[in-house]
């Protein structure tokens, strides 16, 4: 996977960016799209905007047919100003305040998830007739940004919901599940679809035919592990959908972000200062860049995401050791890599500019307003 | 210790704000001040910025005869913009980058930190015949958020820095340490004033006569837990210095950010969602705000600070049970509260209004720039 494409290169070399920076190359978005498009024939791509808001791109997925998964109205508002149409928008966050209801049904926004019973009423009285559809709790097993607590629900109370949904006028569209980010194993949607089906059966039997199937996000960036490629995660889950639908297969929804915006981007970074805490060569190194977990890399929490790093001495002449990585502010907490160090080139020094690969995701907008004064990463769309 | 100040109540009684947003009593702020400035007579506060740099508050230290402790040259511009003189600044920040340090020489900043040799050259060089003091690692036995792996070295190799320090033109002034923010045992400045004093007297030796002790932040706001008063360190403290330094107490530097400013502010709040994963009476009850660790309440990281608050249903005669407290994203690692939960009014339901005390400091600006579309929280200095 050819990540620093040549666009980005020649950008860096002409314009010499100040750091710290991202830079996204809007034709790699859309390649990926379009591989996706490929793998997944006839499936609806709703590209998660909260992985990069950023207007150049969602113009550019919309020209290509794309449709959009939103977080809020705040999300909503930059979909619209990029030129979407409501109808193309599915509120997919199971957590809404009701202004946010209110406001999205006013704009026309018609599809909407739910885990519980009171947000289903909140959809009911403040978007009514809505379709919606119902998330349920899937095993998260080998994503490395798991997020099975926090929201879903059984799928025995799914299926009263979704009576209860058809009771309180609104349209009982479908089931979604959500695998956890950063998923590298095609086993978690082919027990999640087969979790599902069953469902859709057990609600069938009760006269509501369902006919949409979310399938959540979760395909894989290239960072510094192995993934699993496209094809692999296509074969598997049209396989379980052929298996688990045989008679007739519902619509299906995508909802990926990272899989699309992640390895188009390079975040461009100084190193500000190179130490050895103690000042003997024994002591651990330490690395100080220009950018950290309040500037963007907040998906390093808990050493999660781990980044690959381009460094001016990479060739094999230099000598590497590990070291620790840190971010710019005077936080304890703002530290990326320690437990498990990173191997970088002794002769790493301040001044350096480095190369994060794989950040078009989850960068921009995790990043403080200015903690510390820095103030967020400056962006480049290309 | 009183929180809501009269102030305060008044102005979201009158003002109805919208949430999320932050109301800080500058009143509260001078209070806390003067309260330092008459426990610590003599030392010179120096209030640490990354707190909380809203220029209302900057303006109103400044004219109380506050110095400030910056963290960049952003931080800096800050400071200057609300009329506070280039002197009356300390780069207190180990890592600096070197535009932020050739900056900072230019505007009048004459007095940093750093706890390296690199940093130490770079200093000499972008910033030359400065004073600078030596950060010591020192034991953060207590403190809630510590700070120790990622700054500071041995009174060994401070040693040998400050020598040459001199050596590189350099004005060799004193030594600082940070004993963890939100700490609530005495006990660690006690031992890191011992800890500096030798260092002093090996210096001493050496024809360097130190003239500055920088003993650092840490003094503790009134979260859930309760910590002792600042009477109790400021006499702790004082005995400490009194007992290391009996012939010449040297000018001592103080660098409160939480303690000045934390209990001074209020989030206001709105519950989003109240839901029973799995709609079972048993099952764990949810809380969701329109606030998370993403909007400001980042220091909830490992469930670090436990925030205090207030709800319209607190009164004995609502039943309370303990509940997983969750931010609006859907990232699932936005959790404030779930291994140790929060025991709130059973109550509770989407769109009541709640208070979140003593979060003046730290909140403002760990705030993303708009992560899944949320806009920063609104802030009031009144």
């Amino acid at each position: 996977m050819s990540i620093m494409t040549p666009k980005i290169t020649r950008f860096l070399t002409q314009n010499d960016p100040a750091t710290p920076c991202l830079i996204v190359d809007l034709d790699s978005v859309e390649q990926q799209f379009s591989t996706m498009k490929h793998h997944f024939d006839g499936a609806s791509i709703y590209y998660a905007i909260k992985a990069n808001p950023a207007p150049a791109i969602l113009k550019r997925l919309n020209a290509l047919g794309a449709f959009f998964d939103v977080a809020s109205l705040g999300e909503i508002q930059q979909c619209l100003a990029a030129g979407i149409s409501a109808e193309k928008l599915s509120f997919g966050h199971t957590v809404k305040n009701t202004h946010a209801l209110r406001e999205a049904h006013k704009l026309g926004v018609s599809l909407f998830a739910f885990d519980c019973e009171e947000e289903l009423h909140k959809i009911a009285r403040y978007a009514p007739n809505s379709r919606v559809f119902c998330r349920l709790t899937v095993l998260n097993t080998g994503a490395d940004w798991p997020l099975s607590d926090k929201f879903g629900t059984t799928t025995d109370h799914a299926y009263e919901l979704m009576l209860q949904a058809e009771q309180l006028n609104l349209k009982a569209t479908g089931l979604s599940f959500h695998v956890g980010s950063q998923q590298t194993s095609a086993e978690a949607y082919q027990q999640a679809i087969a979790q599902a089906s069953t469902l859709f059966q057990r609600l069938q039997s009760q006269g509501l035919a369902l006919d949409l199937l979310n399938i959540g996000g979760g395909l894989p960036s290239h960072y510094t592990r192995s993934v699993p490629d496209i094809d692999y995660f296509s074969t598997a889950i049209n396989q379980a959908l052929s298996e688990h639908f045989p008679h007739q297969r519902p619509r299906i929804m995508l909802e990926p972000g990272r899989a699309l915006v992640g390895d188009a981007g390079v975040v461009r970074s100084e190193v500000v200062l190179t130490s050895r805490r103690g000042g003997a060569p024994t002591d651990p190194r330490w690395v100080y860049l220009d950018i950290g977990r309040f500037g963007g890399l907040a998906e390093t929490e808990g050493e999660a995401i781990r980044y690959r790093f381009r460094t001016p001495h990479d060739d094999t002449s230099h000598s590497q050791s590990p070291c620790i990585i840190a971010g710019p502010t005077c936080d304890s907490v703002d530290v990326m890599y320690e437990k498990n160090r990173m191997t970088l080139p002794d002769e790493l020094a301040s001044g350096d500019k480095i190369l994060i690969l794989a950040t078009g995701a989850y960068v921009s907008t995790y990043c403080s307003t200015g903690f510390n004064g820095f103030a967020p990463l400056n962006e480049y769309y290309i």
